[in-house]
């Protein structure tokens, strides 16, 4: 999909794509500067110690923003299930149990995929710090623009998170789940 | 470009597309959704007064988002400007001053745009409150999102004018955009 493309679609009123696939693409943007910083043939101080360390930070970040690109499509994708489980026969009893059973398996997957963008989103910030103590301080600003993305998108994979987990019933996922959440943005936040 | 395109051009070594490229196209990102929850069938009452704001809004929207995309284009042309400038020859002392004013022309540019950046995010954000008051509350986490991408991309555009404005010489086209970017930050952070 082109750039202008995605703009337009989360601009039109379809449902999807909506917040959780750009917050996944916003945190992909940001691994994606984070990977070009550790790439720069220069860092502050052309050390070895410091090369080394910007060059754990690459292989890190690189499959984290392969990942998050994935889970751009895979927001859109467990929401439009969501949307198709709304829309079962509810003509019986039984049709009615199984919609109600697909629409909250369905949310469970439209909760799965954010909280993995929060997951993979709080990853690469565990190696911003490296990046930005040890990379090119002429990309100190690139640097920035990435911390500000990926904070941004695991507050947005967060409320995403959140909006579906209050209409899930089932008492054990909810508790995990809210509780991974929190904890991963706590994490992202600091 | 597409989606998959710009991110392997942000992570690659190459200084453009940098910082400011993916603080406009989270910006847009950001102002795309609260389009689409202005062009949602239901407002949260559908009351004629709600309906009515929330066309103001998208009208006032649509707009921003189409510069926003424009403008991650023009950040990524005034930074190779930049880059041009400083190729130039500087073997007599005529090439040497023609080249520090190529290179402070194409500064100051590589500040207008994200100063650009700053100002339409603060714009769009100026809308927020009226979409997140009156729009579907089924959206309530897209204009979380929108509002969390647009503040980011607000911050990295400022940080993008800071870091252009501190090798720019001319002091009064410093202080104004200084001013002004200051001022737009403020906006967009409340």
């Amino acid at each position: 999909m082109t750039v202008g493309g995605l703009l337009d679609a989360l601009a039109s009123p379809e449902p999807t794509p909506g917040g959780g696939t750009a917050a996944a693409v916003a945190g992909a943007m940001g691994t994606a500067l984070l990977v070009m910083v550790t790439g720069l043939a220069k860092s502050r101080t052309n050390a070895d110690d410091e090369k080394a360390a910007l060059a754990t930070a690459r292989a890190a970040l690189q499959p984290l923003a392969t990942r998050l690109t994935a889970l751009a499509d895979e927001d859109t994708a467990s929401f439009n299930q969501v949307m198709a489980a709304f829309r079962l026969s509810k003509a019986t009893d039984d049709e009615k149990a199984a919609r109600t059973r697909a629409i909250q398996d369905a949310l469970k997957g439209a909760t799965t995929v954010p909280l993995e963008t929060l997951r993979v989103c709080a990853g690469a910030l565990a190696h911003a710090g490296a990046v930005v103590q040890h990379g090119n301080p002429s990309a100190a600003s690139d640097a920035g623009v990435a911390v500000l993305l990926l904070r941004a998108a695991a507050e947005g994979a967060h409320a995403n998170v959140q909006i579906n987990l209050d209409s899930i019933k089932d008492a054990d996922f909810k508790a995990a789940a809210g509780a991974e959440a929190a904890r991963l943005l706590a994490a992202a936040r600091t």
